[in-house]
Formats: structure tokens, C-alpha cells, sequence
């Protein structure tokens, strides 16, 4: 029964085998080494059928960035809890962002490497996963400033570039966390919160750094 | 005798200009979409001299990264006074930058877009001069925590992970200032001094952010 079962295994099942091991084998050996053959072994699955399904390297890459785009997207939103204190919803993003990417790091380098450095096709994927998160901070930021009582001192246009450097600060970290021995998810949250929040709290507090000259 | 004097041209001016006109097409066009002869015409040279001085469009986009980051680099070291106040540093350090990219956007584009979207060796020579670029950062910050007295409480670690936020901000900040009308150099450090200052400026007077059950 165990052998009928697995040949009846649904084809979205099994695709996401697929997906798992390209995920594994696109993010530790990259776009170019990774062969459909080792994708196809660690699957458990025929070659013909990964191009049955997937079509084609590029579209198995493709779905690869789509999935791992969403899981981390999910991940960060369902850590947030809308009803609770800004910083406290800073927080807890920050600390689902690094959790999904340490947790992940082969999905976080297909994104974040692989996905960047082999064309603007796949690039582009990217970019539209980007800018759902930066939306999302944002949101978040302008939330925060408005309950703060202080939007006068906050533009949207200072808002959306907090929400620019939170997002490139938190995908250098992770880049950094994950190469880095010893580096907790909870200790790269806490590093970007400290550097972050005081300085966005002092702000909400109408407290800002003046320029030289100002 | 002008004639005569553009012939005479040294082979280190004539490539000065040939990179010129590579960086503005591949920063405006894309690596791939860049063409030897728009490049060659551009430049007001032969195609077949492009290629004796330059080999080939792989060398010389290689070139243009390495020169736009040596550019870049020499900016914001020149813009850093060792002498002045930590706050002051990082915020002449950040005008220099944002008024570099904003003033250079085709080499930026040449460095943080294209070079990171064509390949691994293209790639490769970006993680180098970015690497540079986080170890003065590191060294800015650090000296900073130094001055202020409080090294026991900003371990090595952390000041590594600072540096790698702040530039990491740094660089998803250009990209949105670049693209988006209107938002001056100035405008773009003073987003980032007042998200980044702020917040590494209560780190420094020893005010940390605490994690929820710390």
C-alpha cells in the first residue's frame, strides 16, 4: 500500500519536493552548478518528471523564488500582532524576519543571492517581493508615527525611506547572521532593533538630529 | 594641430573615455541590452579600439565596476574628517555617499543594479569593494564607542552587525532616492542620520532597546 500511495501522490506534493530540493541545491552550490540531475536525485523523483512539471530550469528557478518570496512574506506578517505597541510590533517582524532566514538560508540565498545574480528575469521576481515588504513597513511605520500623535514632524516621504532603510538593513544582517558562526536570529533582531528602534523612537518622541548648518 | 593632438591622445585619457560612455550605457541600458558600438560611438572611438584596449564587454564592464568603486570609496573616505565629532563623521560620511550616487547615478546603477545581476564574477568584485566599505564603517563606528567611553557595552559583534545595517540602508537608500523625484542627497542623509544617529546615538549614551522578557 505504501508503493500505491506514493505513485497516487498528488502532483502538488510532489512539486513541492521538487521545490524543496532546487531550493537546497540552487542556494548552496548556485543558479549555474546546479544541475537538474542532483535536483531530480534528491527529490526522489525522475528527471523527465521535474521537467514535466517545472517545465524548465528557469521555470523551476522561477517557482523557487515565487515560494520562497511568499513563505518569508508570511512569515514576517504573521509574526506581527497589529494590536500591540510599535516598538513591540518591530520586534516581533524583525524577529520573524531572522528566524524564516536563519531558519531557511538556502531559501534566504536563493532570494537574496541567487535570484539577484543570474538575470534581470529573475531580478524583477525579486523586486516585486520587495516592494510588498517595504509597503508592509511602511504601513507599519506610518502606524506607528500616527499613534505617536507626531505626523506633522513624520512626512510620507520620510517614512517611506525609514521603511527603505529598515528593509536594506535587515537583508544585510541577514546576509551577515547567516555567515557568521554564532550569530543568533534573536541577536541580529536585537542588533537591528537597537540601531533602529532607539533612533526611530527618539524621532517619534519629536526628538530628531539636526544637520550641521540646519 | 588639434587633429593632431587627439591622435596623440595617451591610451589612459582615451580609456577614461571609453569607460565614461560604458558606465552611462550600462547604467541606463543594462549590461545586457549594451551595445560595443553604442559604447564605441559614444566615446568617439573605433569599435576594433575599444577591444584592443579593453578586450572585451565582460572586461570591460569589469573595468567600470572597479572604477565606479574606487570612485565611490575615495568619496566617502575624502568626505570623513578622523577629527570631528562621531556624529559629525557619520553624517559627512553619509552626505558624500548619497551626493556621490545621486551625482554618479549610472555608476551606481553600473554597482548596486547591474553588477549584481549578470553573474558571479561580475559580483564577486562588488562583495570586495563592499567589504572594504563595512570595515571603515566598522572602524568609524567603533572609534565612536570608543570616544564615548562605552566599549564594554558594544562588543565587537555588534558593532560589526551596526556597520553592516548602516550600509545596507545606506545602499537601499540611494536606489530609492535615485529613483524617486525630487528627494535631494541632503534629503536622503538626513533620513538615515535621523533613523540611524538617533538610534546609535542612544546606544552610545548607553540607552538600549530591550527585547520583550530580557
Amino acid at each position: 500500500m505504501g508503493a500505491v500511495k506514493t505513485k497516487r501522490m498528488p502532483r502538488a506534493v510532489r512539486e513541492q519536493q521538487m521545490l524543496d530540493a532546487a531550493v537546497q541545491i540552487f542556494g548552496q552550490r548556485g543558479y549555474i552548478a546546479a544541475s537538474m540531475d542532483d535536483i531530480a536525485e534528491l527529490a526522489g523523483v525522475s528527471k523527465p518528471l521535474v521537467y514535466l512539471y517545472l517545465n524548465s530550469k528557469d521555470d523551476l528557478f522561477t517557482a523557487c523564488i515565487r515560494r520562497e518570496a511568499q513563505a518569508l512574506f508570511a512569515a514576517v506578517r504573521a509574526g506581527v500582532r497589529r494590536e500591540l505597541p510599535a516598538d513591540r510590533q518591530l520586534w516581533d517582524g524583525l524577529l520573524a524576519f531572522f528566524t524564516h532566514t536563519a531558519e531557511h538560508p538556502d531559501g534566504w540565498s536563493v532570494l537574496h543571492l541567487q535570484a539577484r545574480t543570474h538575470g534581470e528575469a529573475f531580478a524583477a521576481e525579486v523586486t516585486a517581493m520587495r516592494a510588498d515588504i517595504v509597503a508592509f513597513v511602511t504601513q507599519l511605520i506610518a502606524e506607528a508615527a500616527r499613534s505617536a500623535h507626531r505626523d506633522p514632524d513624520l512626512p510620507e516621504r520620510e517614512v517611506a525611506g525609514f521603511a527603505e532603510a529598515l528593509v536594506g538593513a535587515a537583508e544585510s544582517l541577514a546576509d551577515w547572521a547567516n555567515a557568521t558562526p554564532g550569530v543568533t536570529a534573536r541577536q541580529a533582531a536585537a542588533t537591528l532593533m537597537n540601531f533602529a528602534w532607539a533612533g526611530l523612537g527618539e524621532l517619534m518622541a519629536g526628538r530628531r538630529w539636526s544637520p550641521p548648518g540646519a
